[in-house]
Formats: C-alpha cells, structure tokens, sequence
C-alpha cells in the first residue's frame, strides 16, 4: 500500500494516490499538533486551533506585528519565548532603517521580547541556535520559518496578524494538512549535499507540490543529515508550499543542542511505530547528483550537468537556505589557494554572527576573503534583493530558496539555485560547472571537514525582555516613516468593481508587494509601500486603484488569480497594500496558505472557482457584482456564492473556505477590526487573559483546494 | 623668521604672515613639481603643467572618465600605471550597480587599465600598498587621491576629465600653490593617533585653511608616525582644502614597502636642508589630545572631553580617512572580551581585502565579531552613504572624512568625526567618551599592537592591463544606464539668465550632486542624475531649471555662491548636471579648487566678486546679464567683466582666473569641445602622441583667490 501510494506521488504535483483507505496517524506531526490542539480535529482540511509556544518576527513584517500588538492593547506577550530579529534590511541606505531599528527595540522593550541586534543573524539559524527546542510550537511572520522542523518543532510561518494574536495568547489558526512521509534511504554521494535533496523534491513536485501537507521526513537515511542539513531541506519546504516540515528529534539534534550548549533543552521526539501517513514518498540519497533551479522559479530544477558551461557573473553562498557552518565551511575549502574567475563577484553573506565567528576561528574567512569574495555582514542581503543585485541578464548562482523573477533587485535577471559546492566551484570556474566534473578534471577530492565541535556561543547581541514592571514605562520609539496601521471599513452589502488586473499562475507575494531595496524601506509606511503593490506584473495598477478610488465608491475592485496564488514570503504587506488601494476580492483556482489568511485578516475576500474554467471567461476590465454579501457570509450555511459578471451578463459559482470565525473577520473589514467589536460586545475580551479562549470553533468543511 | 610666520599661521584661516620676502624653495614639494613640470613657473598662483605618471579612478567618477576617454578617441593610456578601483557603490540594490562594474572592467581591458574588483578595497590604501612609488605624480578622480602624499608622491585630486586627459598622456594643470611647512614634534601621547593631528589642524584652520596650498610635514615627530598614520594625515588635508599634503619618503615609508614585498620601490626623498615654506606651523604631537569634530563640518573641532556623555545611536570605524591595520586592530584590541552598547550599531568598513585578511589572521575580526560589531565588505559604503545611514538626530561617530550634512545618507544626521580610539571606547559606553576618561576608570593600559611584519600581499583581485594587441579587440559592455557624455553648447556672446539659486558659504559638491544610494546608482547617466541636482539645498531648484528651458533660452541661468564653493568630493557630476539643466556661470566669494575646474571643463564661467560686498546685492531670482561674453573671454586682456543685474539696474566687477586655454575651453562649451575643435584645425593632435604637448602657455597672473 505504501508503494503504491510513494509511485503514485512521483508524479509531478504529489497527486494524492487514490486508494487512501486509513486516516493518517502515529506521525511526529500528529504527535506535536496533539500536544497543542485547543480546537478543532486532527482530519485534513478541518480548521484546528494550536497553542503557540514560541514565535519569531523580522524586521520586514515586525514593524507591523508591533503595531498590530499596540493596536490589540497588548501588554506584554504571553508565549514561553518571543524573539525579533533585524535581519532583511541592513543596507540601510537612508535613515528609514535606523529608524525601524530603534523602533523594533524599543516595542521589545515594552513587550517583553528578545531583540536581535542587526547583524546577529537571519532568524532562523540564530532561533536555532539560541532558543529552539523539540517538541515546541513557532509561529513565525517569515515564510521560512518552518526551518525550524529541522529540531523536531512544529514551526509555522504566518502573516504578521496570526503571530501577534498568538503573541497575545490566541491559538493559530490553520487547515488540519495531510501528512506526507518522505523516507530518505542511503547516503549522499560526495560534491552532493543537502540543498540538492530538496531540489530533488521540488524536481519531483514543483512548487505546489506540498500544499495544504505536512512533510515528514524518517527513514535510515536521516542518519547522515545533521541538524544543519536538515534545516536546509525544512527550509525550502516553503518553496514545495508546504505547510511545515517536521524532522524527528534524534542524536542529531542531541549533538546540534550540545554544540549550542544547550543540551538541557534537548528531548527525543519520533513518529510511532505503526505510523500511517496520508502520501509517501521515498528519496535515495545515494542516486541523487548535484541539481540547480534555473530561472525564475524554484520549481525548474535540472541536473547541473545539463546546463554545465553556461557563463556566470555572480555566485552567492548564504542565506536562511544554506546557512549552517558546513556550507561556508566547503566553499572556504574549495577556494583555499585559488581565485575566484575574474568576471565573478563572489558573494559571502553569512548567515549568523556564531557561524561567522566560527568560520573566522577556523581560518575559513582568510580562505575566502584570500579567494576574492566579499564579505558582507550576517543578515538575509541578497536573498530578498537588498544588496548583490546581479547585473541584467547575467547569470548569477545562489544558495538561495528563491528565484521568483526581480527578487534579486534586478528586473531581468537570471537567477539560479544550488549548492555551495556548485556555486563555489562555479564561481572557480566562472561557468555554470558541475562539481563532480570539475574535482574529476583537477584531481581534487571531496573536502572532509573537521567542524568544531562546539560553536562560538555568544548571546550578547541579543537582548532578553525587560521586567514587566520596567516594559510598561516603556515609549515606542516611532520614527516619522511608521505611518500607523491603516483603519479598514466593513465588507458592503453589495461588492461591486472591475477586475483591476488578471494573472496567470503561481503569482507570488514578491509580486503582490515587492521586497528590494527600493521597497523595503517603506514596510512600515502603508500609503508609500501602496505605490509598488503589483507594479512587477503591471506597473499601471497603482494609478488605476488611485483612479478609481478618485471616481468615488472607494475604490474598490477584483483581482483574478491562477493557480497558487500568494506564494512565497508571508509578508502581510501583500494583502494590506493592496486592500489600502481598494482591492475587497480576489478570485483565484488556488491559493498559498499564509496569503489566504493574510487576505481574510485584512477584510479581502480569497473566494476560488468553483469550476476553474470560468477562469478564462473573465477579462481584465470586467465589471464584477456579488449581492447580499453580507447575509450570506453571515449566515454560514453555504460557502458558494453568485459572482454575477455584469460586462457580459454572465454568472459564475465561486467558494470561499473560511470559518466562522474568519468570516466575521472579512465582514468587519478584518481582524483587528473584529476583535474591536468583540471587545466592544465582551469588555476585556482583547487584551487580556481571556484573548487565550478560542475565538470559534470551525464548523464548515474545508476542501483542501 | 619662520617663528613669526609659524605664529602668524595659528591664527583660524591659516593667513598669511605679512612679512615673506623670499620665495619659498627647497621643499620636497618643489621637487616633485620640478621633476614634472611641463609648463608655467613653480611660482604660488601661476599655472603649472604637470607630467602625471600613476592616475586612479572610483567606480562613482570612473563611469564619465571611461566615456571620455572614448570621446578622446584614445586607443590606450600613456601613464606607467593607470587603476580603476571599485570601492564606492558596492551595495548592488539594484542591477545598475553590476553594469556599471561590468563597464568598468571592459573598459580597462580596452584602455590597458588595471582593474580593481568590487571588494578589493577602497582605492587609496590599496593604491598605497600595490602602487605608491616615492617621488611619483599621481592624478585621482577623487579628492582624497592626495593621501598617497603619505608616501612621497605628489598626489593630485581632481575632476574626471583632468584624470582622462593624463591618462591620454596631457599633463595635468593646477595653479601653483602655495608651500605651508607643517613641522612636528613630540610624540602622540597615549589615547591620541594621527587622526587626531589632523583634526588638529582642522581646529586651527578650518574648511578653507589650506586652499591654494601644499601642507609639507617635516620634523623630528615625523619619526613617531608610520606610513598610514600618515595617509591618515595626507588624506584629510582634503578637508581642509589643501591642493595636496607631501611626506618625506623615509625609514617609516621603507618599512611600510618592505611589509608589501615592494622594497625594490623605495626611494629616500626630502626636503633640502636650505628649506623655505611660504608659511608655515608647528604641531607639538605631545600636547595633543582626542579630539572631535561636531556635525556638520570637518572644521568644527573640539576636544572630546567638552562634548563627552552626548548619547550615541552608531559608530563606524573605517574609510580611506582611518584605513590602517592598527586602526582596526586597535579598536579590536579594545573590545576584546567586551560588548557594544545594546543601543549602539558598531560597524566595521575594512578598507582594503589586504587590511581585513590581515585583521583575520591576528585574531582581530573574531574579537570585533564577539563585540557586536557588523563587518561589512571592503569599500567606501557609509562615507558617501552607500548604507549604513544612522537614524534621525541620532548621534553616529565615525573614523570618516566628512560629516557635511546629509552625505551619511540621513537628512538630519548628526555624524561625528573622529579617532578609532574616541569612536570605539564610545561604542563600549553608549556615549561620547574620551578614552583616556575611559582607561582611567576602567584601569585598561593602552593596547601596544604587535602588527604583523609582512601584510598579505595579495594581487589576485586585480586584474592586469591586457596587451595592446588584445586590448585593441575588446568592446565596451554599455549597460542601459550608461547614457553617455550629454553634448554642450558653446558659450553665447550675451547671457542673460536669473539667478536660479543663491547659496552660502562652504557649499559642498556633495550638496550640488549628492552621493548616496538614491543618487549614485545613476553616476552613469546625466538626465537622471541631475534631477538630484541641488536638491539638498533646494528640492524645487531641478523642476525651475526644467520650466526655465521649457520657456525656451535653453534654461540658461546663475547660481551666486559664497566662499569655498564646491569643497570636498572631486565629483565632476557637480558641475555636468548643472550645466545639463543649463546652469552657465557662477558667481561665488571663492572656489573649492577642483569644482572651480570641473566647471571650467564643463563651460560653465567660473566667477568670482571683486568686491566680495556685492554678494550682498544679488537676490536669488534677479536677472544677470553678461554682454560681449565671446569676444572678452577670447581677447584675454582682461580677467575682469561687467556682470549686470537687469533686475536692479546694478553693475558689479566679477573676476574669472581662467588661463588662455581654459578660456577656450569655456568659448567651446567644454573640454571635449575645446579638443574637437582642435582636432579640427590641427588632425591628429587628439588620440595620438602629440597629446603630450603643452596645451597653451599659462600667461595669466592668478590671484590666490
């Protein structure tokens, strides 16, 4: 039964193999949502409610959760750990970004979270080190922070809203996914390493291939993967669209912890033995070669050899996907006593102050810098374009999780994703070069490296919560660029406008609200941050929505999607910029989970096609009508409604899957405004204890879309 | 004698003292100028001609000084050595960065250029330690070229297009300054380093001290000072306005050679024994203490104990104006085992891979790294506010050059200049502190540094001059941002404009065209540069500038300065954008040296008050006329024109110090036009070896202005 279900998942798209007789049970993820389960049923698709231990936010969508968390009343978070780091924007081009620093340490102080000073690390190598523990829950508003099932966590990114809720001691809300075993069998070959199992999966599966599931990893060949490498392969589980990816808590994570000094936080954690999971499949990792993702998506994942020769301008090493000691390490091994190719810049970004000091105490930062690279500082830089933007057209190799197109700061740019071994020896080379070819031809072996076994554990740039009698005095320290959380009117009655813009599939929230050094600035400036949302697809829409919303009827209109759509990071901003400049509807054949609570947390209705061909009927510029909203959301009887096209007279039957809950959230305009009226129904129902109480059971059934 | 000047010259301004009979001689200063000297007589406020044997150029000016040499029609550069550094704009936010790199390095293959990658290093310690030849003239498109005076060269900032012209063999022209003996005694105490010198000076002279000047240091101090304590020095007499500080080339500059594998380069050089300075000062090094200059000038010195417990948001060691091993390795020594300020950002600029693989080697980057400190790649970055801006009214010290408003990148910084010592004992406190308060307090002894005796010499990241043969075959890589060389007019007989901007006294080129990371990605193209244009003294003087021309007369307008008009940065852009949005003369008390050139080179008058009153009467927006323009300027009998205020019915004496051939170079609208023209009437005289000849004889008298 096993093997059938593992062949019918081979299959490009992970379809769901047709004879499922048995709920899935026994796993690790089970185990872990059990633990946490304050509502809801563990049957994929139900809404399930699950207490939250820790949380993480970064400086690109913390800005807002600290308003959110003011805006809540909040005083002070009631998690086991709450941690915000400053890590995406660190260029710091103007005064913007100082600004936000000093704001974000300053709503730490009066909350009572850990602030990590810039330059400390990207937050989920530095959560791992510092303050991951197994069995814990994270929710994180950063769409890698599911990362951390390298520890046996249940980690979730999220948009910003869902994790100040659950710093505020509401459960997280999401669909009951299925759990998908991946069983890993034998042992990497060498100039092969962990990025290339998870290319392999996405070769496999692209990249909604792992929707609405939960990927379990087991099997003998976890073995060989160390802590690190399995956060490489957690990691880039978002990019599958998975909901979480969950790793047993093993001698691995025992030796992880122990480098950490924290082997007190250590507690084994495994599937049981009769274990039954919802689709398998099973990768061997000893016939796996080196991969690479072309450009521009994650998902077009081919043998290096076949592109091998290709000229490159840049090669890249870092990031939340390559970021452990191992993968500095063999580049800086590589490079030892040789130089990088003339026309290459090649790109250092640490990923940790720990792994940057280890690396120097190694004598692998002289080995690099030695080989021509530039060393820039512990932060994400380049992965979400702040800095190393390539030059157009130029190819340039990347440890990175995503290529999605212009992410790099460069609109036509040609981004690749791979391995450190393929990118160093590339960077060598200054041609795309398969690694395995290039020792072969120059006779060099696969490094052997001796890691130290303890790291240079160093807390001093992160700066514990203050008491709560000393937080309470504290003033937010806003600068003139924190505009405030925008107020957000109710859903009408009768939702009527024009589809401001259609787009095709896998549209991602790097496209909704672009990131980049132009852009980033402003993630805590709503009406400034408004002016680039869709500008990647279309640049005109912008001035569109600020026509129409001149035209009166504030503005309000659709936008059509495909398939998946809302991939990517979990920044919030790609909901609210766009509700700001009028959007209330969205109406797409799918959608990537942390976008779709995203819309619904900010008053946009995320309705799909009931028959995804009527996709096609509609046309950018169609005038688009739902009557009695208002009464039908709020009945909850039927979660189907009319979507009458008036251009062409036309009807189209189209889903929404929210709770109850959540549909009180887009009738009020959001949840902020929810919880307003909530308050205003139970005085001291928000900002206090009682904001730990379920907010509703769900009570529709969900497809899993 | 000397003693009555060396008085006279402690007054602020430096002025001259009354009672010089005798022309100075004798100075290594005069030396070098003799063994160079092409044209004109070595006599203070003539012209002079010299043969330039090294030239550098950043990637900020290189851009324009690579089209130029393309619009020279040169086939390949005539100097001993040429370089193009890439240390400026390393932040790469978006993809005109990386073309811009790509460019560059194209056009040094073409033009036989040696090309310094991006992350090699700031272009004045790496110049030092891979180039600097004793006795040598070298010519830089950046005004701290002069620090490579630490090495007993005469090192020459200046505008782009005087660079390209020496590199296409011409000599380089400057108004012979006066020779200011700056003699030293003493040792530095501990606590206080040679940035403190030169603050020193600052202190004493201020902005414009030494204009129309070569600071010569000499005396038994000297023995105390290494060679990058005296680029330290050397560097910042930019900052006081000087044409160019000069150092013996001694023992210290022997060992310094020697630690770079280039002994066979050292030449003893010095003064003659019967020295005479035109002016002259004494600096007792034992007398000195830490010192600091407020925002936001160079020239507002005091003692760091008057401003000591001012709280700080940053510190930054680093730039070319501390760019020394001992300078990081003191700041490493004293955060060792220690911690930055929580609220304290401590960046760390390596100026050169050589310094940063040094640093590593000792130990030193892994106890910044421990400290908190944020290394960044090795470049200019936070010094022309290429990142790194501080927030808002916070306060940031930097081991920088400049704090002129707004160049940090932040409208309203507050940036401080000072020592490494001052800037990281201020880290470790949260506040301004003076070290020595410091030490006493915490009972820290003075670090004695055991720097090593031989650096990493390492010459992989640059890249050779490719064979004439080879070089000839190469094609320029124009990105989409390189615009190329806007086409200028000639000067009109009559112009008559308003003053479209009336501005005050030090106005910095960096105000005129500002750096920083909005503005600078656009180095390479002028239209969009210049809609930067002023904008930090005036947002709305580009869209006056646009209407102007839309109402025809090609928008030709005045701008009236005060005194020391265009000091700092050598950028050229400074006088390109104003004169693309039509700006055609400007009246000011007195000119910064090397802007007063760039204007000339771009046909832009450079005029100054013969009676500086008349300043008084010119309102901005009153209309100028200047009548019978061509036949004046070419006549050459006279530097003076009637400059009248249509507006007021008023008349004022302006002076020009242009020489014959500056004069037709103004007439023709530029340099380049100037030299089509004489290609024109003589072929063959641009682009070939008759480059090399004298221009035009100097036959003007030139006050000291």
């Amino acid at each position: 039964m096993l093997q059938a279900r593992a062949s019918a998942c081979r299959t490009r798209g992970g379809a769901r193999s047709l004879d499922v007789v048995t709920l899935s049970h026994g796993t690790l993820a089970h185990r872990l949502i059990d633990d946490h389960l304050v509502e809801g049923r563990m049957e994929p698709g139900h809404e399930i409610g699950l207490r939250i231990d820790q949380t993480l936010t970064q400086d690109a969508t913390g800005t807002l959760v600290m308003q959110e968390l003011e805006a809540l009343g909040l005083d002070r978070v009631r998690t086991e750990v709450s941690v915000q780091y400053v890590d995406h924007n660190l260029l710091q081009a103007d005064e913007r970004n100082a600004e936000d620093h000093a704001f974000l340490r300053s709503a730490c102080r009066r909350f009572g979270i850990w602030y990590s000073k810039p330059g400390n690390g990207v937050s989920h190598p530095t959560h791992m080190q510092y303050f991951g523990v197994p069995g814990r829950t994270l929710a994180g508003s950063d769409s890698h922070t599911c990362a951390a099932g390298a520890l046996g966590m249940l980690a979730l990114g999220t948009g910003g809203l869902e994790v100040a809720l659950a710093m505020a001691g509401r459960p997280l809300h999401l669909t009951m996914p299925e759990i998908w075993g991946i069983r890993l069998t034998g042992h990497l070959p060498e100039w092969v390493s962990a990025k290339d199992v998870v290319l392999e999966l996405l070769r496999r599966h692209g990249v909604k291939g792992a929707v609405n599931r939960i990927l379990e990893y087991h099997g003998p060949g976890l073995a060989g993967l160390t802590a690190m490498d399995r956060h490489v392969i957690a990691n880039m589980g978002a990019e599958l669209g998975a909901t979480t990816s969950v790793f047993p808590s093993d001698a691995a994570v025992r030796d992880f912890l122990r480098a950490e000094d924290r082997e007190a936080d250590f507690r084994e954690l495994a599937a049981e033995s009769d274990v039954v999971h919802d689709l398998t499949d099973e990768i061997d990792l000893s016939a796996l070669e080196p991969l690479i993702a072309r450009p521009t998506s994650p998902g077009n994942v081919v043998p290096v050899r076949a592109v091998a020769g290709e000229p490159i301008g840049q090669a890249v090493i870092g990031s939340s996907a390559n970021p452990g000691l191992r993968d500095f390490a063999i580049a800086a091994t590589l490079v030892a006593g040789r130089q990088t190719h003339p026309a290459v810049s090649f790109d250092v970004n640490p990923t940790s102050r720990e792994i940057l000091a280890d690396l120097t105490r190694m004598g692998s930062t002289f080995d690099l810098i030695a080989a021509g690279a530039r060393i820039h500082q512990a932060g994400c830089l380049g992965c979400i374009g702040m800095g190393q933007a390539p030059a157009p057209g130029r190819n340039s190799l990347r440890t990175f999780p995503r290529n999605f197109p212009g992410r790099s700061g460069t609109e036509q740019d040609a981004v690749w994703l791979c391995s450190p071994e393929t990118a160093t020896v590339s960077a060598l080379t200054g041609e795309i070069t398969d690694p395995r070819e290039w020792a072969a031809r120059e006779g060099v072996p696969y490094p052997q490296l001796r890691l130290p076994g303890h790291a240079s554990v160093n807390r001093a740039m992160l700066e514990p919560p203050l008491p709560p009698e000393q937080g309470a005095r504290i003033e937010l320290e806003r600068g003139s660029n924190i505009s405030g959380l925008p107020d957000f009117d109710p859903m009408p009655d009768v939702l009527e406008g024009p589809v401001l813009l259609k787009c095709g599939d896998n549209v991602s929230t790097d496209e909704i609200s672009p990131a980049g050094a132009k852009a980033l600035p402003f993630r805590s400036n709503i009406p400034k941050l408004a002016e680039f949302t869709f500008t990647r697809l279309d640049p005109d829409y912008p001035r569109r929505a600020a026509e129409l919303a001149a035209d009166g009827g504030q503005g309000r209109h659709f936008v059509v999607g495909g398939e998946n759509y809302g991939q990517g990071s979990s920044r919030e901003h790609a909901a609210i910029t766009p509700r700001h400049l009028g959007l209330r509807a969205v109406i797409a054949k799918s959608y990537a989970r942390i976008h779709w609570q995203n819309l619904a947390n900010f008053g946009v209705l995320p309705l799909e096609f009931d028959d995804p061909a009527d996709y096609d009927r509609i046309d950018a510029g169609d005038r688009l009508r739902l009557e009695n909203l208002r009464p039908e959301l709020a009945s909850g009887a039927e979660s189907r409604l009319r979507l009458h096209n008036t251009t062409k007279d036309e009807t189209y039957l189209v889903r929404h899957r929210l709770s109850d809950s959540r549909r009180r959230t887009v009738l009020a305009g959001g949840t902020i405004a929810a919880l307003a009226h909530e308050e205003a129904r139970h005085p001291g129902a928000v900002g206090n204890d009682n904001l730990a109480a379920p907010a509703d059971p769900g009570d529709l059934s969900h497809g899993a879309g």
